[in-house]
């Protein structure tokens, strides 16, 4: 049954008709769970994803085991998992070394990531901003001669556990830095969640000055409850690709207790509603997000799949 | 640390200057929650509450006790809160016997509901919807004649858990039967939380031909996460009032684990980031989520009341 009132034709004028969904609840979202979880959940986890027609999906991370030992076994997880042509399957590359280990890996994409923070950089990563851009150059270039699609991601696009505030002056100039390099996509992240509507608006406008809007992505943590209002207001000037993670996974290694990734259960009801097309089916993912909830021995984060479920089991 | 961004002054052009929060907590909150709360404790929220500055509370609901035992001391409440001017004090007030005893109790503000569904009035209150405004009649105007600003909700404006979607046509019926009744304000709520933004908008736009903009309040329940994202779509198209739940106080009888009112705390840190004024202190309602929570033995479920915190503790 569903409870929305059908949606006129007019109704998504001035907002994009398709969105692409990156489903990122197997990479950054795992990582920020305090358990390991075996790689066989991981490979099922993302083949449920893309059955449910997920066609961007981060699979894995190529970080030091001795830094996040939750991601240790990516090279596993990729070996694993069923490929289905037309999905990109991609892994965060700190380094030349996770470069050549997502290669050997076969990816499809690889992300690299800087700060629009200085102190953030040098407490993340010990390195300045500049400095971890210099590390990236050569696993830019070498991605790139392989053929493989780069991404980058500017953390701390609206404020920094450490430093506060962060100007949109800051992301603008990671977002012509990351051009530079050849990245193919650029996301913005709120990695501590603390941006509000018109602000998010301000840094996408500026941004896409910079770089070309549709391939600009929004990556919203919900730790202050907004994440789904700034995606509202990232649509509404343009942009049309977004992160969310299955059962809301993940959290925030800044706030305890905080929620993490804008769930994608809410995201997709959200674009559903407003008749705006993502080829991936909710019913589906409600139903993975309830089993990954499970096998975690966690809460369901995603507020839409817990309604869905409750609703299914009422009827 | 202030993290937002300092917003430039055309930032919240459009949108309104000045929101009133209308907190419902001590209402629709603690009806919802399985226990009793202890009337001192519920005495000294409500005094909390307008000390951080509310001046629209939800203090007591005049049903009865058979029906809703959590609120059976609302008298009790209403005698021990401290009264300050400028502040409207609510009960909810279902029949004459109920309108009586709010009479007595010297509320200022009473609170009358019908459903948009049919079929959840039948199942709520055991009446056809014509049926429940013709019990409200003698009501509304023994209100009014004593002086008393009436207030009604119009509940499952987006979506009904019996009879599935509800039209705008039906929302429009209601706001025209309760404006025949004499009400000052009628709010528009999303009882089951099933509404998305443009769906959101269409109801307030509609609405407000037939009712003064400025007297329609927007009460969304965060149970598929859309909360937020609909009082921005509300927010967009001219509403400036809206209901709000400090800590996320309350549940969702139609969904077991769902959430209830959108907390005050998330809603008051997106106005609050849009440079709109409340009158409302953001840091003083977050400790009384945080303490309220407590005294209730529960989670805070305001995620920018949980974020909030966590970043205080850290520094």
């Amino acid at each position: 049954m569903n409870q929305q009132e059908p949606l006129s034709a007019g109704t998504t004028s001035g907002l994009p008709r398709h969105v692409r969904v990156v489903e990122v609840g197997p990479r950054d979202g795992l990582q920020a769970e305090s358990r390991f979880i075996p790689t066989d959940t991981k490979i099922e986890l993302v083949n449920r994803l893309v059955g449910a027609g997920v066609r961007r999906i981060e699979a894995a991370s190529f970080v030091s085991p001795k830094w996040i030992p939750q991601m240790a076994d990516g090279a596993a997880v990729l070996a694993g998992i069923d490929r289905e042509a037309g999905v990109s399957y991609a892994a965060l590359t700190p380094n030349m070394r996770g470069l050549e280990a997502a290669l050997e890996s076969k990816v499809d994409e690889v992300v690299i990531f800087g700060a629009a923070s200085e102190a953030f950089s040098m407490r993340n990563i010990n390195c300045s901003v500049t400095e971890s851009l210099e590390r990236f150059s050569p696993v830019a270039r070498m991605a790139k001669a392989a053929g493989l699609r780069l991404r980058a991601s500017i953390s701390c696009s609206f404020g920094c556990p450490y430093q506060g505030p962060v100007s949109v002056d800051a992301v603008v100039d990671m977002v012509r830095r990351f051009r530079d390099l050849g990245c193919d996509e650029i996301d913005i992240a709120d990695t501590i969640g603390v941006g509000t509507v018109h602000h998010v608006q301000r840094v996408v406008e500026a941004a896409s000055r910079e770089f070309p809007l549709e391939q600009l992505a929004g990556h919203f943590h919900d730790t202050y409850g907004q994440a789904l209002a700034n995606i509202v207001g990232a649509l509404q000037v343009g942009m049309s690709m977004f992160h969310a993670s299955v059962g809301g996974l993940g959290g925030c290694p800044y706030a305890k207790g905080a929620t993490g990734n804008v769930a994608t259960e809410d995201l997709l009801y959200l674009l559903d509603g407003l008749g705006i097309e993502t080829g991936i089916d909710l019913d589906a993912i409600v139903s993975i997000g309830d089993w990954v909830s499970q096998e975690m021995d966690r809460e369901n984060g995603a507020r839409a799949g817990r309604a869905l479920t409750a609703r299914k089991a009422r009827n």
